[in-house]
C-alpha cells in the first residue's frame, strides 16, 4: 500500500514521500524498510533516530523522524487502525461443522460459524455472524448475540447471557458455580446451590482462562465495553461497570460492585461486598479491603491513597536506617540526661 | 409454594401470613413481591426496612422485618436450603452420548451420564449417577466415584482417583505434571518424571480452572469435604486436609501439608515443605514462609501474627509522619546539646 | 531390579548389598522395604535414621544411612533418573484417532499420535513422534516440532510456532490476543488487532492453564529450556530467555524482556517494558516495577534488594515498638527541655 493511501485511511497528515510502499506495521525497534512504525510512548523516543522503518506515525507537533511521517493527534489509535489494515482478514466459513453437536432445539442464525467438537445445548440462541471455535461447550439455554468471537475450549454454562461483539479468549469459563458454602455445626460445609444468572453485555472482552462465577441469587454482570485480561477471577454476584479495565490475575470477591471506568493493574485483589467508585484506580498488586470513592487512586495492601503509599513504601526500605537513628537518639538522650545530672550536681 | 410449607421444609418458625405464595429466593436488595429473602450479614440490616420481599429468613431473637418472617438459629443455612428448593432440578439423562469416545475397557455404571466429545481412556471406572459434561478428557486408569459432577473442559490425567460427590467446575486440571526439575551443570534443567498419584477424596469441590499437580513420588491428596475456589494452584506432593477452605487464586507450593479446617483468603501464597496447623487462618494475599501452629491467624508478607500485622500495616502508612518526628527529635536534641554546651559555658 | 544394576544405570557408587531387589522410588517418609529413596535436602536428614527404604541415594561424603547406599555427587539428579527408570513407559499409539478432525491440508508425520476430538487446522505441520491428547485445538498454520507432548484441552491459536521436545500441560493457551486497547475520546476502548506471532523454542515446558498472549506487532517468544509452572501469565510481546524458571501464578506484563537463567518464585508480578537481567532472582510475591541488573536478587513490592527487603520486612512487624520508642523519646526530650529550662533558671 502506498504511504499516501495509508495516510488517507488513517486520517493522518503526511510529511514525506507518499509513493513509498508500506507492507507491514512493526515496533520501532524491529521495523525494517517497508514497515510503518509508531511513537506513542515517549520512553521510546531515543529509538526514533535509529529506526529503519520507512515511515513513522507521530503526534502532531512532536519531534521529527529521519523518514516519512504520518502526523495525528492520537498516534496510538492510528497505530491500532494501521495494524487492522494490514492484518490478515481471516474468519472461518459460516455453518455448523459436521463434527459439532448442536441440539435440534437450538436457534442459530445461518451466518453463524460452529467449529468441530462444539457442543450446543437445548434452547441455545446464537446471533448473526458469531464465530465459535472448536471444543467450546455451550450449555442449555445460553443466549449469545451477534458478531461475537468465542475461542476454543471456552465453557459457557447453562443460561448464561452474552451480548453483541463480545470476544472470549480461549479457556474462558462463564457461569461456573460461585464459591458459596454454609458451615454446619460439625465443621463440614453445605453447598449453597449457585443457580442464578450471568450477563456479559456488549463489547466486552475476557482474556484467556478467566473465570466468571454465577451466584445463588441475583446475578453476576459485566457491563458494556469492559476489557478483562487473562486469568482473572470474577466471583459470584459481582457487578463490573462499563469500560472497566482489569489487568491479568486480578481477583474480585463476591458481591462487590466495580463502577464504570475503573482501572486495576495486574494481581490486584478486592474483598467482597465493597463498592469501587467510578473512575478509581488501583496499581498492580493492591489489596483493596474497603470501598473506594469515585476517582480515588490507591496502592499497597491494605490499599491506601496512592501518593501516601508511594511515600510509605519508599520508607519501608529505609526502616533499618530509621531504627538506627532512633537507637542513636536514645543513646544520645541518655548521655545528655546523665550529663545534665552531673551538670546540675556541679552547678549546685 | 405457600410460605407455611416453605417454613416447614426449612424447619423455620413462621411469623406472619402462611398463605403467601413464594415463587423465588432473592437477595435483600433485589427482592420483589413473591420472593423470600434472608438476613445473615448484619451489614445488610439497614436494607431490611425497605425490602420489597414477601418474607425474610431471620435469626431468632434478631430485629423484625416489615413482612412475614421465617425465624431460625441459622438463617444462612436456611437460605442455602431455600435456594435448593426453588432451583431448577436439572441433570442430563443417563447414558453415553453417541459423540463421546469411551474405551471398551472402561467400566461405567449404567446410571452415568457422559456428554458429547468426552474422551474416556482404558481402564477408567465411573460410579453411579456421576455426570460428565462435554469436552472432558479422562485419562487411562482414572477412578471416579458416585454422584460426582464433572463440568466441561475438565482434564483428569492418567490414574487420578476421585471420591464420591466430588464437584469439578469447568476447566479444572487434576494430575498435570508437578514442577520438578534438576539443574544440570550447564544450567539446563532435567525433568523429574512426575508419575505418582493424585487422590481427591469425597465431597471435595474444585473451582473453575484450578490446577492440582501430581508428584514424582508419594502423592498429592485433597481430603474429604474441602472446598477450593477458582484459579487455585495445588503443587505436587501437597496434602490438603479435611474441610479446608481456599479462596480464589491461592497457591500452595510443593510438599506442603495443610491440616484440617484451615481457611485461606484469596491470593494467599504458601512456600513448599511447610506444615499449616489445623484450624489456622491466613487473610487474603498473605505470603506464608514458615510453618503455622494449629489455630494461628496470620497476615502480610512474610506472614506474621494477624493482630501484629494489622497494627504494623496501619503504621506503614504513617511512616512519613514517623520519619518527620525522628527528624525533629534529632534537630531538637542537637539544639539542646548545643544549648547545654553554652549553658555549661555560662555556668563555668 | 537388583540394586547393583540400578547403581550402574545411575552411575552411583554402591555401599551395601547389591542383591537387594528394588521395585519403586519413594519419598524418604513414605518409603517401604523394596523402595529406593533419596536425600538431597538437608531438611530431611533427621528422617534418614528411621527410613524403611531398602536403599538411599546420598551425596558422596555425607552422613550414612541404616541401609544400602548409592553414593553420587548429585543425588537429586540420580533420583530424577531413578524415577524415570521405574516410571511406566506409556504413550499412545501413533496415528490419528477416528474421532479427531484433521484438515486435509495439514502435514503430520506418520509417527504422530492425535487423540479424539483434536481439531487440526489448515496448513498445520507436526513433527515426528509428537503426541497430542484429546480435546486439543490447533489453529490454522501452527507449526509443532518433534517429540512434543501436548496434553488435553490445550489451545494453540493460529500461526503459533512450537519447537522440539516442548511439553504443554493441560489447559495451556498459546497465542490468545494480547491485552491491547486504545482509549477513545468517549472513554470506550478500541481493540488493537493482536495478529503477530508467538514462538515457543525447544525444550520448553508450560504448566497447566498457563497463558501466553500474542502481540499486535513483533512477537512473543519463550527461549530454549525455559520451564514455566501453572497459571502463569505471559503477556503480549514478552521475551523470556533460556533456562528461565517461573513458578506458579507469576505474571509478566507486556513487552518485558526476561533474560537467560532468571528465577522467579510464585505469584511474582513484573511491570511492562522492563528488562530483567540475566541470572537475576525474585522471591515469591515480589512486585517488580523497575528493570533489574544481571544477577540482582530482589524481594517485596516495590521490589528492592533482597537483603534490604529481608531486614526491612522484619522491621515492619516491629513498627508498633518503634513508634512507642519515638513517643517516649519525645516525652523524655520534652521533660529534659523543661528541666533544662528550670535548671537554667535556678543557675541564674
Amino acid at each position: 500500500m502506498k504511504l499516501r493511501d495509508l495516510a488517507a485511511q488513517l486520517a493522518c497528515r503526511l510529511e514525506g514521500d507518499g509513493d513509498i510502499d508500506i507492507i507491514r506495521v512493526a515496533g520501532i525497534q524491529q521495523a525494517q524498510p517497508g514497515d510503518v512504525t509508531f511513537l506513542a510512548n515517549s520512553k521510546y523516543e531515543p529509538e526514533l533516530a535509529r529506526t529503519r522503518a520507512s515511515a513513522v506515525i507521530l503526534r502532531e507537533g512532536s519531534i521529527a523522524a529521519p523518514c516519512a511521517m504520518l502526523r495525528t493527534t492520537d498516534p496510538y489509535l492510528a497505530f491500532a487502525r494501521a495494524v487492522g489494515i494490514f492484518a490478515p482478514a481471516w474468519r472461518p466459513a459460516a455453518g455448523v461443522h459436521p463434527k459439532a453437536d448442536v441440539s435440534s432445539d437450538a436457534h442459530l442464525d445461518p451466518s453463524v460459524s460452529i467449529g468441530a467438537f462444539v457442543s450446543v445445548g437445548d434452547g441455545v440462541v446464537i446471533g448473526k455472524r458469531t464465530v465459535v471455535f472448536p471444543n467450546v461447550t455451550i450449555g442449555a439455554g445460553v443466549q449469545i448475540g451477534a458478531d461475537c468471537v468465542i475461542h476454543s475450549n471456552v465453557s459457557l454454562r447453562e443460561r448464561v447471557v452474552i451480548g453483541d461483539r463480545v470476544i472470549l479468549q480461549n479457556g474462558v469459563v462463564i457461569g461456573s458455580d460461585g464459591y458459596g458454602f454454609v458451615r454446619r455445626g460439625d465443621g463440614t460445609h453445605e453447598k449453597i446451590p449457585q443457580v442464578a444468572g450471568v450477563v456479559i453485555e456488549d463489547d466486552v472482552e475476557l482474556g484467556a482462562n478467566t473465570t466468571v462465577d454465577r451466584p445463588a441469587v441475583g446475578e453476576t454482570r459485566i457491563r458494556c465495553g469492559t476489557k478483562i485480561d487473562n486469568l482473572v477471577q470474577i466471583a459470584h454476584g459481582v457487578t463490573v461497570g462499563r469500560n472497566v479495565l482489569l489487568a491479568a490475575q486480578v481477583g474480585i470477591a463476591g458481591s462487590t460492585e466495580i463502577e464504570d471506568d475503573v482501572v486495576f493493574g495486574g494481581q490486584v485483589g478486592v474483598s467482597g461486598h465493597l463498592t469501587i467508585g467510578r473512575g478509581s484506580l488501583a496499581v498492580a498488586k493492591s489489596g483493596i479491603t474497603n470501598s473506594m470513592e469515585p476517582g480515588a487512586m490507591v496502592g499497597g495492601y491494605p490499599a491506601i491513597d496512592l501518593k501516601t503509599w508511594r511515600k510509605s513504601s519508599v520508607l519501608v526500605k529505609r526502616l533499618p536506617e530509621l531504627r538506627l537513628r532512633v537507637n542513636e537518639l536514645e543513646a544520645r538522650l541518655a548521655e545528655l540526661v546523665s550529663e545534665a545530672g552531673s551538670s546540675k550536681d556541679t552547678s549546685r
